[in-house]
């Protein structure tokens, strides 16, 4: 699988076609603009194995299928991402015959996602059965500047004949999700339309009842000249098309272009979208293809500047960063605050809901330094405004008095996932939420946010702490029964210590931000209390005790915090003692034989060493990596990101910079076996920090940015952009030294390798390696 | 909900009609007969809350519906118990009144259930809303000597009326389940006839293909008189019906005598059951349904001559423990080794599949003292046929070398549930099925079954559990990770003692039945070890370090056995902590809250003392009941009897009686808020053990019989027969003291409170209390 797409600094390649890389092909040169996207499906018909997808953002489904035993407690449903209405369509037929990549012998091909202007790329040369030999190129992109527009220019030259050819471009809402039990459709149409030149479908979700319209406009070209076309329109159920038949000419070039538009009852009323879809197709034909392509390369190009990441003399780490940075910009713009970052973006339908953990574990710092601070903060009032439902969830559960357990996946605030070792026992998530507001606080400085909303948060997330942590009498110590970590090869367990840390760490803070809130402001810290009638003496005093009288495992012998009790019960294998026939161990191992294994999915005790790095010195986290590294298998994204920033606070640049390569190229190289189901676009995040914390070192303390450089042997030189409480820096780390060049109007003092420096507004400091 | 159904000693009795209680009624009034069975449904219409049922035995759905994220290893499918055709319908019409008592006013109701003769009546006196009284009197059984048929005589009297009553008995195909998702219909229709007097239905379940033909024959009386009746067929999708047209007198009764019969292809080629059928209806139909109730009786008074327990001067005792062998009788003859008991019987769909390790623990026995030694040992067999499967099952999670892991439920030897805790982690099910084989060979003394079978099922058990442990360095002994025990109340905890117990007794036990069978034919042994490739120095060995080595939790203060590690770091609440309201836990707490309590389902440890009590003394197991029953909630069926049967040992008879209520009137008394789903038929065998096992102390040692009797202060006196090695005795408590009858003609020596006894045939010894 590795190298099966050529290394390019700007561009994702596939030359030549293998069938069997498809669907690979089909997550990785995906397209999205924020607010729509999908998968690198052909347009023309394909008969071989692919997955289609086109989704809508904030677009699901409630599916209430049941199996097992139910628990009491569950979610009513669990949230389907939904494919929905596929706009890229165009049937080609070549006289009486369709033209379709499975049935033709290929005799060239190439893929290619252009990351820097934002578009999606083929090319072919192809004979069918009867010998007619067609090259064919299609451009399609998903309009940042229109972002619920996207355009495809598709041209055709028959090579060695002429003849008639017939080009229906369509919309098909007849489509199911790849996951549906029974078959079920999710989708019932409204209505359907074709007047004038443009012809529109209008789908309701079933249950939920979102409608979305699409609609596209079709432009024919015979050589360079616009012409006139016949068309016949074609309407089925949930499909709307027009058939346009050209009588082609041997070399000459026959170009059909297709806007199309995707309109969201989220964003209208369902009655308005019809007017308000021809309205946009007007405005996007008029531009021109050419135009929206420029407005788009020049869209990107603005991004860039902020985000991109430079590593020079490594071509195959540059593509691997830009491809990450590439697909987050693609996921979420922050612009709407009522979207979040699913982990699979607009490229697969894998995992319901559209918020996980991620975002605030892995999310958070790659925008609190690469975007406006109102997105990191849309991103933190995001939860802020779900609180009641969090509160709502622990309820369900047995809690009380206030108490929140944030959903493990949602759309809306509603906890949607439905396996009990996951939706009531994963309850980490709570303290990455409270470590997100932390963050961005330590970050912007912005203490503000505590006041007004950070704080009741926190206290109903200790709440929650409070009263599921449990009093051992055998002890004579606090304990958390019955949870799984961060490390999902582990379900039910005692007394995890990542989850612990987490929970104490959230009290301690709570603890700290009510001082500080009371000290800001006293009325508006009294106003809180009454409203969410916290009763400081009590609940501040069961923190207190919790957090003076919390157990941990540990081991005194090798001087490692355990996992969960009993860890070391375990036989105590390396994943080199794995042979690669069982590699993934979730698709060759059952559950019960990974579950009692000692092998670990992601970063958990190593996790809390990193967000807690300040509290633990640095031998300590030198046993604890070389205990758990050895022993995880990485089969979780979000995982070697945070082995690569240990490893290079560990000063082991080597491995840093292995598992850098293994995340940056995690869905380009399908490291998992699973990239054809989609890609990790939450991980993507935890790539940007492996560089930036990473080799770049980058922390932040007492307000300050401070970087402690490594570079790779592999690398000329890394540089990166960041905006920090409104300076821009770049930071350019090469061999001979460490440049930071303040690019804004506003002076800043950095910490470069322990040392202080002032760098000047539009100045820069050197410091010598 | 107590005290619903009147106490009566053979009869269960609802007089009056709530409809709250309906679906409750509908469970505990259940008919059956080993093939086929059903709630007890009204025959006309109901638009009330009801569930309806009708079961055909082996008949079941491979559900495929997936949820969550789906574990390597499951199986393929979920066996559901299949809602089959309803052939007890007859809809009623009353001028132009559908008779429906849920649109009538119920003057007075009966419903009850002669578990003497095996047959459910019901009469009724309910005006319509038009103000028409009828009085309606309903008999109907599932014929234990026509199994394939059944019977339905139903009547009504016109009270204040002469007018038209139309009669239209039915067959319904068009049933779906109640667990269904998107409603799907699991039915199809093959064909439907009506002919002469006969109308019929075949339907061919999807998937599995199953086809059941279900036929109707229906005679009509008024008065007495048997008359010839003008009636219409009706047919429709998956439906026949007669519908007949009748000028009824007031005061004068119209009967209608419907004859059914339910044959399946399990049992004749589909093509040939048309015919089958139609000599099947002739053939009771020229019985006439008062000859057919006669052998019902008869029948049903052969089984309670050997199954009978009396008790005298306890009504409420009396009626419980007969319910519950009449049920075990309706579920399972013996008669068919294919077939098994499902935990619901005919009486509802709940859980799907039909075997569970309910048989070996708790049927066995009941089978081994009430019915002929090949009842218990085609219950072995079942499972040796089935080793393949399970030698399969296994290696799809891993284990090799003819390790086998019997399904936790299955109908064919497939595993057929899909919860990893379960299906993975309740592996304690591997250790039953050897306990079965001990249990019947010292039962019975046939030891050839280990030479034939019984060793080979044997060895492979313990080669699963020879590779499921494994060595902990850290504490220098054998450990089993990653368990679900009997106590479903906890899932996925290391060093469960009961399944630690049993896997290393089971490698015991096997080293001792291949010294047996060797010295007994050791060139059967030898082949044996030929034929499934047994390393004895290597295999023997590794079970002989597993015995020596074997880490069992305890606390050696409180001197108990730890259900599992980590057990007391539990808050050490007891079950009268628990407000009423909290109760049963499973429907009003949340799993994880479950999970972290220190609330138990069911016999866990105690399970492991029961089973293995020779291995330890009085104090300990007093110990451990006086530290665990507190903690028990006994939310399965399965836990009552076995705390019974301990507080008998222990001499608790008061304690022993309670319990024995709660596990004989489970159901009657729906403890536990779920009899509306059906009853809990394999528990039924437990209550039978609570008597015996408890309050008549039976044990079997050295090949002898041996009685420690205890009356509860409630009995008069207490009698039960048991079927012994050729003898057959009957065995009275009674406070004066306890005679042992023999009634047979062979001459047995047994242990009477200690000391032996001498009985000879037709004869009977008296030992005063």
């Amino acid at each position: 699988m590795k190298d099966y797409f050529k290394v390019d600094e700007w561009k994702i390649i596939e030359e030549g076609f293998d069938p069997h890389y498809n669907k690979v092909a089909e997550s990785v040169l995906s397209l999205g603009n924020g607010r729509m996207g999908q998968r690198a499906n052909f347009e023309d018909a394909y008969s071989g194995e692919n997955l289609q997808g086109n989704y809508v953002a904030g677009v699901y489904y409630p599916d209430k299928t049941r199996v097992g035993w139910w628990k009491n407690g569950y979610p009513e449903y669990f949230a389907k991402v939904l494919n929905a209405a596929n706009w890229i369509g165009i049937d080609v037929w070549i006289g009486e015959e369709q033209l379709d990549l499975a049935k033709c012998e290929v005799i060239s091909f190439r893929r290619e996602l252009n990351m820097k202007e934002g578009y999606l790329k083929r090319s072919f040369h192809a004979k069918t059965a009867a010998g007619k030999e067609v090259a064919v190129e299609a451009i399609r992109f998903c309009s940042m500047v229109d972002d619920e527009c996207g355009a495809i220019k598709y041209s055709i030259i028959p090579v060695n004949f002429t003849g008639e050819i017939t080009i229906t471009p369509f919309i098909d809402g007849d489509i199911a999700n790849k996951d549906s039990n029974y078959d079920e459709k999710f989708w019932d149409e409204v209505h359907k339309n074709t007047a004038d030149d443009i012809s529109s479908i209008q789908l309701r979700t079933k249950k939920t009842g979102f409608e979305v319209l699409t609609a596209m406009k079709c432009v024919l070209l015979q050589g360079d000249a616009s012409v006139d076309y016949r068309s016949t329109p074609i309407l089925k159920e949930k499909y709307v098309a027009t058939e346009i038949k050209v009588e082609a000419k041997q070399g000459e070039v026959v170009t059909l272009i297709k806007y199309a538009t995707n309109l969201s009852s989220q964003n209208y009323k369902a009655e308005d979208m019809a007017v308000r879809a021809t309205e946009l197709l007007a405005t996007i034909s008029a531009k021109g293809f050419d135009i929206m392509l420029a407005e788009q390369a020049a869209a990107w190009a603005e991004k860039w500047k902020n985000n991109d990441i430079i590593i020079e003399g490594d071509a195959k780490a540059q593509q691997g960063i830009r491809f990450n940075i590439f697909q987050l910009n693609q996921t979420y713009t922050g612009e709407d605050d009522r979207l979040n970052i699913g982990p699979k973006g607009f490229t697969g339908e894998k995992y319901g809901g559209s918020t996980y953990w991620d975002t605030e574990a892995y999310c958070v710092p790659f925008y609190l330094a690469t975007a406006e601070q109102k997105v990191a903060r849309n991103l933190l009032l995001y939860r802020y405004k779900q609180l009641g439902k969090a509160i709502e969830n622990a309820k369900l559960l047995g809690f009380k008095d206030g108490a929140a357990l944030y959903p493990m996946v949602t759309m809306d605030g509603t906890e949607c996932h439905n396996e009990w070792e996951i939706t009531f026992e994963e309850i980490h998530r709570n303290g990455a939420i409270a470590f997100a507001i932390y963050n961005y606080v330590r970050y912007t400085g912005d203490e503000a946010y505590l006041d007004d909303y950070g704080l009741e948060v926190l206290i109903a997330i200790s709440r929650f702490w409070s009263q599921r942590i449990t009093w051992s009498a055998d002890r004579q110590q606090y304990v958390m029964l019955g949870v799984t970590g961060p490390n999902e090869y582990e379900n039910n367990v005692n007394n995890n210590w990542y989850s612990s840390t987490i929970a104490v760490w959230c009290m301690k803070y709570t603890l700290e931000v009510i001082d500080k809130v009371k000290a800001s402001d006293n009325a508006k810290y009294d106003a809180l209390a009454t409203k969410i009638a916290f009763n400081e003496t009590i609940e501040s005093g069961r923190f207190a005790d919790i957090i003076a009288k919390m157990y941990f495992p540990q081991d005194e012998k090798l001087g490692i915090y355990l996992q969960q009790d009993g860890y070391l019960d375990k036989e105590q294998l390396l994943v080199t003692d794995l042979p690669a026939t069982e590699r993934p161990l979730v698709q060759k191992w059952s559950w019960d034989r990974i579950l009692r294994s000692v092998f670990i999915k992601q970063a958990d005790v190593l996790q809390g060493l990193y967000f807690f790095e300040e509290d633990y010195d640095l031998e300590t986290i030198r046993r604890n990596y070389d205990f758990y590294e050895p022993r995880t298998v990485h089969e979780s994204s979000l995982s070697p990101c945070v082995h690569a920033i240990l490893a290079a606070k560990l000063g082991d640049v080597e491995r840093a910079y292995q598992f850098y390569l293994r995340t940056s190229r995690l869905d380009i190289d399908d490291y998992n076996n699973d990239t054809e189901d989609g890609c990790h676009i939450t991980s993507m995040a935890g790539t940007w920090m492996s560089v930036v914390e990473g080799f770049g070192g980058m922390r932040v303390k007492d307000g300050m940015l401070s970087f402690n450089p490594l570079l790779p042997e592999e690398w000329g030189a890394l540089s990166f952009q960041i905006g920090f409480r409104g300076s821009l820096l770049n930071i350019r780390i090469a061999k001979e030294g460490t440049t930071v060049k303040n690019l804004s109007d506003t002076a800043i003092t950095v910490i470069l390798k322990g040392a202080s420096q002032f760098v000047e507004a539009k100045n820069e400091v050197f410091v010598k390696a």
